[in-house]
């Protein structure tokens, strides 16, 4: 496992950006800091600790699974953004809280596969997820992507292919992350949603196993546009397949590390004897303050203005683009989440050995080089010009001022 | 790994201790209630969020590697304890933070460890640990303890064995709870720890790769008798094979789990890959309410407090063991941690499935059987004849009645 596991790029890329102050970020996946809820965090960890009862309850050991009352709210938060009926799918008894939805990503991949084990992700995906999979030892397929999720034509063909090669008994899950995609800001509609299940689940009886669709929702929060949609749970016939995973790591606190998810029962109790194992589970302390946030209304209250702060963030980098790129590059404003998806002429190309990416560098700006999104997939070349763009962590100004720096560097480069 | 994963005993005895309020648990693991750190992380979350730049930076995420401000405070907690130099052992480059020591155990077996790979344990050891390495597929051989640590001539002919089947190049690391250890309630001297560096480097040249000597000092701050004793960091000429591991959950509060460890460079670069994986960094929030405690004397106060509290536990234990069980039963005083160790005549059985276990249950008392505490291992039969009794979370009063109870049923079957 250590020798599999490479050191991710993105490691370099943070690096960089703290040892050069001067230099703008728009590649860190952090949150927006002045609007942390530092006051409410005050409130809520006062009243906790107020009380010697529930001060001390805070301060014990919990259980693996999580603080049962947090599972409930969990697991109701997700049945109320589905507008679903109260019935199994929103159990809290399949619900599981743990460090982040990071972990909950890491545990079922440690649950469901070994190494050659195939898993299918999007074109492009989550990068750390495909630092997960290479760690496993496994092989990832991308799925290419429309505007509204992934191409289920593509996604059949690829089920085809693994069936006639024999393949289907090595592929365990899709992966998909569902709302304002980490890169690329796509949300999946309900659509490709049930698409997807129907498909995974016809070719089930070739793989001789459940092919599940991990739904990774931990943008879902952060809609600052567009209609809230249902997830994958929704699907009621296919539901049983569906891993649901979230966070309120991103729309809370990102130093509050809570994540959460509901599993199908056969996952969930040996997901939580791996997390017996990983840490017998995560911080009481913590799931108390969320708990406690999500009761008294201060998470909501915080998201609206949240979602307030990251609208503001994301027009001011829209219109920044508007003015500083060049035609030639395309961008989508997304709906919700922390990040614009750009895409150059094939002939630019902006991975971290291109000249491009260095003249950014030198120009002062960062990026994401979108070709660490994609997985090593043997029937595609790689995509290479492409970048992630993050409204997330920079102020308004500096947004602005490296997007007039990366179009600086772009109109040179086009030329 | 999914499927190498067993449901761990412990879950089936901690349901069956809180589905019956009425029975008397001095099998938990669990701390002091009473003594928890109400007011002292009232008054620092207090402080830390009532100014705006410490609690945004509490609230935002932090490195892989964790604050580093906390590394230092933690690298220079071993360094006093030790009594040690300034040099490379104790530098804060070498520290990492984790989700309570369990994680750092876990990253570490994962980074070191490939199935069918062999883990040197104590007879008997920490058996969560047990289950990690269960999890991992590796093969665990028991080294006999003594009063003052492991049997080094036993260790010397577990490892002759090994070169001679050949084996020796599946060795990893010898694993050793060295402070009033979890399950037997023994300390390390540190003759036996350099015995034990010296006997691994001596077979290292047979082995073909460094074998490691991961030191568990979990319970080390939870001394209440006798002196303090270096880490194995202490014997310096060896001291780059030691991995040293920690926590503040346990002395501070078990619902903010904290873990640390100082690590040889070429596994913590490894370690740290893994973590990026598993949650890219322990909860911030959690790291600077440690730090503060650290740096203000809460922490140090609290553990006067606490020590205290555990000295008169234990002495109400030991009196009631006095009083309460056969003179056939032996057992010893611990001089910190959370345990006692008894052991009855080999005819009479502790197991679970054992007569005796399922009496003292119908009884109104729980305890650990020492069975679990043991590796499977080929060489030997597993000794069921051993309890763990824990006298970290019951009050005085129940550990008093509990012990009475089990001294009934002892009498009883011992007849």
């Amino acid at each position: 496992m250590g020798r599999r596991t490479g050191e991710p790029p993105i490691s370099w890329l943070m690096k960089t950006a703290l040892a050069r102050p001067n230099l703008i970020s728009l590649a860190a996946g952090f949150t927006d800091n002045p609007s942390l809820p530092v006051r409410e965090t005050l409130a809520i960890t006062r009243e906790m600790l107020g009380d010697k009862d529930s001060g001390e309850a805070a301060l014990q050991y919990g259980t693996t699974a999580g603080d049962a009352g947090l599972r409930r709210l969990s697991a109701e938060l997700i049945r109320r953004q589905d507008q679903g009926a109260k019935d199994w799918r929103y159990s809290a008894d399949r619900a599981l809280i743990t460090n982040g939805s990071q972990q909950l990503l890491y545990l079922l991949t440690e649950c469901l596969c070994d190494p050659g084990d195939i898993v299918l992700v999007e074109d492009p995906t989550y990068f750390v997820y495909l630092g997960i999979a290479q760690s496993h030892g496994l092989n990832c397929r991308g799925v290419r992507m429309q505007p509204d999720g992934i191409d289920l034509e593509h996604l059949e063909e690829i089920l085809v292919g693994l069936k006639r090669n024999g393949e289907l008994r090595r592929l365990k899950m899709l992966y998909l992350v569902t709302y304002y995609q980490n890169p690329s800001g796509i949300t999946s509609s309900l659509e490709k949603k049930r698409g997807a299940l129907e498909l995974l689940r016809r070719f089930e009886k070739h793989a001789g196993h459940r092919i599940y669709l991990l739904e990774d929702a931990a943008y879902r929060d952060l809609r600052f546009a567009g209609e809230g949609i249902p997830s994958a749970l929704a699907v009621r016939k296919f539901a049983d397949r569906v891993i649901y995973t979230s966070t309120f790591s991103k729309p809370f606190a990102s130093g509050v590390r809570v994540g959460f998810g509901v599993l199908p029962e056969e996952l969930l109790s040996v997901v939580l004897r791996l997390k017996g194992n990983h840490d017998f589970g995560s911080a009481n302390f913590l799931q108390q303050i969320v708990a406690r946030a999500l009761i008294s209304g201060h998470y909501d209250k915080h998201l609206l203005a949240l979602r307030r702060t990251y609208r503001q963030k994301a027009e001011a980098m829209g219109a920044a683009l508007d003015e500083h790129f060049p035609a030639e590059i395309q961008w989508a404003k997304p709906e919700g989440g922390l990040y614009f998806w750009a895409r150059t002429p094939r002939s630019l190309t902006t991975g971290m050995q291109s000249r491009f990416f260095q003249a950014a560098l030198a120009g002062g700006v960062l990026y994401v080089p979108g070709q660490l999104c994609y997985c090593d997939d043997p029937s595609r070349r790689k995509p290479n010009h492409e970048m992630r763009l993050s409204f997330g962590s920079a102020s308004t100004e500096r947004i602005v001022k490296g997007i007039e720096r990366l179009g600086r560097v772009l109109r040179k480069h086009l030329n």
